[in-house]
């Protein structure tokens, strides 16, 4: 095992990208080590990696370990090369800003190398942003802890943990962060239909760290809400733009009404490379259209949906930033219209 | 076939009780008949019946079907025993008023018999109550189909349509109804987890009677009315309190908060069999928890949850009256606050 709890990871040595399939869990757990381009393709677009900043992380990694195998020799055919894998990847998913990102910090090192440093400069890269995503987590979970000394709960949307990341994660940092302090709080995890990724993702490594973990369907979320199980909501986040509009993933924005009926605090825990300065509100954010067999067909042996009902299915919602309490940083807790002065 | 459209009835003929086995469909088709007291009780244990007014109506038909093959002969051992199956078979579902209901007017019946005509009695009780849920519903059709004439789509949730009743439905009355007066409206179905009876069940029942049907996951209500695609919801109940307040399918209070928070108008169909006028409110009606594997491990090969993870399986959810725009009964259309004068 090369990732010793980590989600993502580049190993050095055999140049190689290296995963975890997250479409297995929670029945199997297999790393996959790769330098092949389509198989990085197929990772990210079939949500084997997923979350925001895995993406991210991932893709910078990936985009190293193929130019390192490359057997270009000028500098000008090794920038075509990346470029056009740039081109590609970004194109796989079109909502988390992160992947986005990760090719254009990696294309800005290109761009200030020269063919003969051109491979170590992207090594290099590629491995700060992994220390790099590790140490921002990490503040995000100091902070949140922070904010969440006098809960006894939480309840959170799909996977923003350390499956979602490096290490830590973004909604979970905090969690993990209050138990190394003493404090357990207990996680409502919403299934996050149609790929289960609270149920699968979100339960999984929360019991593995030992974490008092309930699974609900999202329908469930007003029942528990109404009971006073919940003290507080933490999610991640895809994208923000300049207002505080936050995409994350279909249901959130659902969340966010629910948690702002009952008075429920509702944070968004994001990392700054998540915050994108060029978008003024959420109506500028491309949700992603999924396959309508993930809902009746996925998972199951039979469809559950007759033959001639149509679907829809989004990916992504984006939550108002009049719903969000406060967002969740490296930098600290900043209410929605503060945090464009923290660029 | 015996139910031809109906989702329950009685075949007086072969004295048995005829319900579809609602847990094959959408992939297969069953009517089963029986008068065996276990696969009366497994019916509607075990959902293959289901629906508030449905239960209520095969639970009368099954009490019938029962006693006519009673080897009781006196008018007190034909009581004794119908008063036991009626104490074990309310204790299936909780939630339901319509069991109960279905219970005491059988038990009323039979208490004004004799001997000699307490089998005819009751036989002839179920079949009132068959023609009278067929009645109830058409009528509640006609009210929701007037109310929704400037509606292009509707959002439902759950399964309160044909199968939920024995034809017509409550809340997917309205539909049929304005489809025969020429006005098509189309329908986004949630598909309401675990059981799925949105994407099963309505979209079966609303495919079959070409009705444009778009299934979504439950998160997906807040994306579909926040794109303005939908103009109103409707939804059945199990129970409504003397103050409005209304049981129904677990999600269904979260969905009038949405529906609240978009501005669009929440409907509950209410045959006022449903009414419990002994309750004041929503507090005092009990929730039926149901066994988690429902969430993890139902339907799927392997399991979709962690070993170590918990689960809270509510199967209804109380909607607070305030939510709630207005009930369509088949007495008319009422505020929350004006259904107690109508009893």
């Amino acid at each position: 095992m090369f990732l010793n709890g980590a989600s993502v990871g580049f190993d050095t040595v055999n140049n190689k990208a290296v995963f975890i399939d997250q479409t297995l869990l929670p029945n199997e757990y297999k790393e996959v080590s790769t330098d092949d381009y389509n198989e990085v393709f197929d990772a990210i677009k079939l949500l084997k990696v997923r979350g925001a900043p895995a993406i991210g992380v991932f893709t910078a990694i990936s985009l190293a370990v193929l130019m390192n195998k490359s057997k270009a020799n000028t500098y000008e055919a090794l920038f075509a090369e990346l470029k056009k894998y740039c081109a590609d990847l970004v194109l796989c998913r079109p909502t988390a800003i992160n992947l986005k990102w990760a090719t254009e910090e990696i294309l800005r090192i290109a761009e200030n190398s020269n063919a003969e440093n051109f491979k170590e400069k992207l090594t290099q890269k590629a491995l700060d942003i992994i220390e790099d995503d590790v140490s921002v987590c990490r503040k995000i979970g100091e902070y949140g802890a922070e904010l969440l000394k006098n809960c006894d709960s939480i309840l959170t949307h799909c996977n923003a943990g350390r499956l979602a990341t490096v290490k830590y994660g973004t909604a979970l940092s905090p969690v993990y962060v209050a138990k190394e302090n003493g404090h357990n709080i207990k996680v409502f995890a919403d299934e996050t239909r149609p790929l289960l990724q609270g149920a699968r993702l979100t339960a999984s490594e929360l019991c593995e760290a030992d974490v008092d973990t309930t699974v609900i369907c999202d329908n469930m979320a007003s029942f528990v809400m109404k009971n006073g199980l919940v003290d507080a909501v933490l999610v991640g986040c895809d994208r923000v733009a300049l207002n505080g509009d936050a995409a994350n993933k279909i249901g959130t924005s659902g969340v966010a009404i629910l948690a702002k009926h009952y008075g429920i605090p509702f944070y968004v825990c994001m990392p700054f490379s998540s915050f994108d300065k060029n978008i003024k509100s959420g109506d500028d954010i491309v949700i992603e259209m999924r396959d309508g067999d993930e809902i009746g067909d996925m998972w199951y042996e039979k469809t559950m949906i007759p033959q001639n009902a149509k679907t829809l299915n989004p990916a992504f919602d984006v939550t108002d930033h009049s719903l969000i309490t406060a967002f969740i940083t490296e930098k600290g807790v900043f209410a929605p219209d503060e945090i464009k002065n923290y660029i």
